[in-house]
């Protein structure tokens, strides 16, 4: 799973087709591109192809993307080539440090794949922690403002900074799908439950009222539908009699974090294929 | 956890209050027992007292509950001794051979503390599966019956039996509160999802559609409202984007056996207390 | 992964070179066949290249097999083209009975993507039960026997059967090379303990003494390294304090049983490769 | 699990005698003392009583100790009452920033029970790092010293900050039976590795050319046997064949850093016995 530093990545989604791997990995061939890993994906239901490739070699982006999708032959494909330079995240909070905590140490450390432009919260709380790590902190207040009048402040408030892709890292607002239309697919939502169980609010309450047995959280692409968006990403934790609804929120923010961290990276590393309100998942 | 031979176990729950577990215990020193295993749990939001102990000594186990009855005061109290024989248990199928298996596979291994008196089918399917291992097989079909009259049907059949537990393995029939009372809190049912996750049927049909990428399996205490009941085990595993929907149920039955199997452990050891739509577990 | 009925598999493994997949793909694009699944997996340690393919269409096997060959153009090449017949298997063991009845469980629901054509025993202790099922029971007695001597006897019991794939299912001898060499990576073990801890003798036992908080089971190809053949699969089981030796057993057969039965299913399915000491597993 | 801002925990740990409990529980009775939780195990093998309880109530910790240790009427019996205000802990580290960044992201949330008196290094690698959170980090550099030189060094500096618990965060060095009798149980360390496999350097690279399906991490008490102290916690992650070293380097680190705050919070909130070489958990 580790790039080299050359290596870029191929990804195809399209209608399957007799012959299309031979096609795709002709095109790959005829410029002379070596493939250093390769996984690819029929699903079985709506007959859709999936590739990922890894590659190193001298071609262009554009022309390589371009003899793919004539390869292909499908208007309703999708081909990507991109390097594995790191990509620009803005990551949206709220009041809670666990998440967004998780991701700063990781970005000290050199383990986030990524560039963090901008750290926003819809209140003050987390600004001088963001601070500390050198980062800017935007704060969007929702006060007396209607969820499409916050949504536009926000949009325009992250614009400057051209984020690729967004991180709600425990931000514990509802966005409309004006905003998610500008970062279709390239948002991600950790959830606190394991979806589809104990959707909407305060799960962990509803979690210690059911007596489960084991808590869970979810990352997922946000959608227009409320925590239905496609999973990416899933864990679970075991919890006992003797645990009230704080000790689950603590061991659930445990599994959060982690779980919003590999998401992350599966999304950042081009390892996600969203395939209606399933995903496709290289890893 | 290992019961010697002439251990027994005192359970009780009750409300709270001060000096309580010094009362009881009081009562085991003045009948010179002595306590092998001991746990206890005072729920934080009903202070609800539950004690587990497993004891050996002399003393009737009428005795020594009537002192402790006495000794806790309270009319609401369960106070209950028992030794460690084992429990007379019928087992209800349906067509389905996996749960029904390894519960027979672990009869044959003696790992199960209990005495099968029966298995009961709606179906006539596993008789000679069940046969096979010396068991009765009772066929109680549903054809033209009403609910009611099933039910009737089915506990007509078990009496001469006289089970003291319940083991629905997959057993597709809903039954009616009539049913439930004659066995209150001792039937255990094995439920083919992470529960409260996909309630009702063909749970890895819906779970394949919202493209989880964990499923489980939940043992809990039939009551009356369907699938709702305390839960006593639960556990998970993982499921990728090539695992079809036939996939996810073979993982599934997996997880169904192994959950149900360590439920009924727990219930045959006394180990469960049912604590409104919860259970308190020691294990 | 559901194979349909008339889906044949290609497996490769050889030295990784560039185009190798266009080359191999040609192949099939060649013969017209379908490709319905595809996996690859380039180590990049040894740059040796894997590859399973699941194709329908009409021509021959080895015709399939000498044109990839040919293409991959490795003398050390591993080639293979199988349809999805049930292969051949006879399981091996000795007195503990939850291995073998759960296979004869997956056996009967129709599970078990394989025609067991023997079960073999060191003891008697299991024939009883294995007859049950309608399966001839082999016995081997070891008494009075080198273990060269008891291997010939077992590897001539077996020859009648002609089975492709042995499963040691608690089969509790230790084997020569000689035997291993009959069956080279065709054999599988489940092995008490999540390897490599706990070699050898009595896991359990070390894993209590050794105060663990989890326990585990492997599965794994045999080869003439006791306990370290290349790992299929591994799963885990938490415990406490209060479990003794007796309960982590009781456990670990669990893991045992659903570890041997998932590595079972993962080789049977043409989805394990042996690579050096370790596997590459396309599940 | 939840502590009361006044309950106070008392802790025994003696030879077994009949009667204990009740003796135990006579005095918290006697000085009119009200339970809020209580657990006891009794070792079958050792015979060795554990008792952990919660209480409220007025009577001064010493004592109650006293008493306790009356009751309790064995030369070898360890008797502790303590409040729930947090202990001092001081953090040693080497290079990697994910355990302490885990644990002072905690302690920015108020999650972390405790009081971090100083953050001790061996590099002077993260000292921007800790300092960023206001924290004191003292560097200890080893060059030119022998083992002993180094501990002693270390225990000077550690010296004037008086913490109670030493919390090792990757702190990849290993110490004397002196520096450890300094802190007899009173080190927690997280090793890189599912103990007992994987013992000593670069258990990821182990791991890797084992081929195992399944890494873990070790939260433990130090003792003078590298890597064999008693274990508090442990936890897993799967791996695939497409993940190299680096993969499981960062896999694992995900899984060190929460099975090192799981174990701290445990022995933070005095729940852990040390018993011979294994713990007694009450969790």
């Amino acid at each position: 799973m580790i790039p080299t530093d050359n290596t870029r990545i191929l990804r195809v989604a399209c209608a399957d087709a007799t012959g299309i791997i031979h096609r795709v990995t002709g095109v790959l061939a005829e410029f002379g591109l070596n493939v250093i890993e390769q996984e690819e994906f029929v699903d079985g239901e709506t007959r859709r192809f999936f590739l990922r490739t890894g590659f190193t070699g001298d071609a262009v982006n554009e022309t390589i993307e371009a003899a793919v999708r004539k390869a292909v032959d499908d208007e309703e494909s999708f081909v990507s080539v991109r390097d594995r330079s790191p990509r620009k995240i803005a990551i949206l909070v709220t009041k809670e440090a666990h998440c967004i905590g998780d991701l700063l140490v990781r970005d000290f450390s050199g383990e986030l794949n990524a560039e963090i432009v901008c750290v926003l919260g819809n209140h003050e709380t987390l600004r001088e922690f963001v601070e500390k790590f050198g980062l800017p902190f935007v704060h969007v207040p929702s006060q007396g403002l209607s969820r499409e009048e916050h949504d536009a402040a926000v949009l325009e408030a992250l614009a400057p900074f051209a984020p690729e892709i967004l991180v709600f890292a425990k931000y514990m607002r509802i966005i409309g799908q004006g905003f998610i239309d500008h970062y279709e697919n390239r948002i991600i939502n950790i959830h606190h439950s394991f979806l589809p169980a104990f959707i909407g609010a305060r799960p962990y309450h509803q979690a210690y009222q059911r007596g489960v047995k084991i808590i869970g959280a979810t990352a997922h692409i946000v959608t227009g539908d409320l925590d239905a968006g496609p999973i990416i990403a899933q864990d679970i934790v075991s919890v006992r009699h003797s645990h009230g609804v704080e000790d689950m929120i603590q061991s659930g923010r445990n599994v959060e974090k982690i779980v919003l961290a590999r998401g992350l990276r599966l999304l950042l590393d081009d390892r996600v294929f969203v395939h209606g309100n399933r995903t496709v998942i290289f890893d």
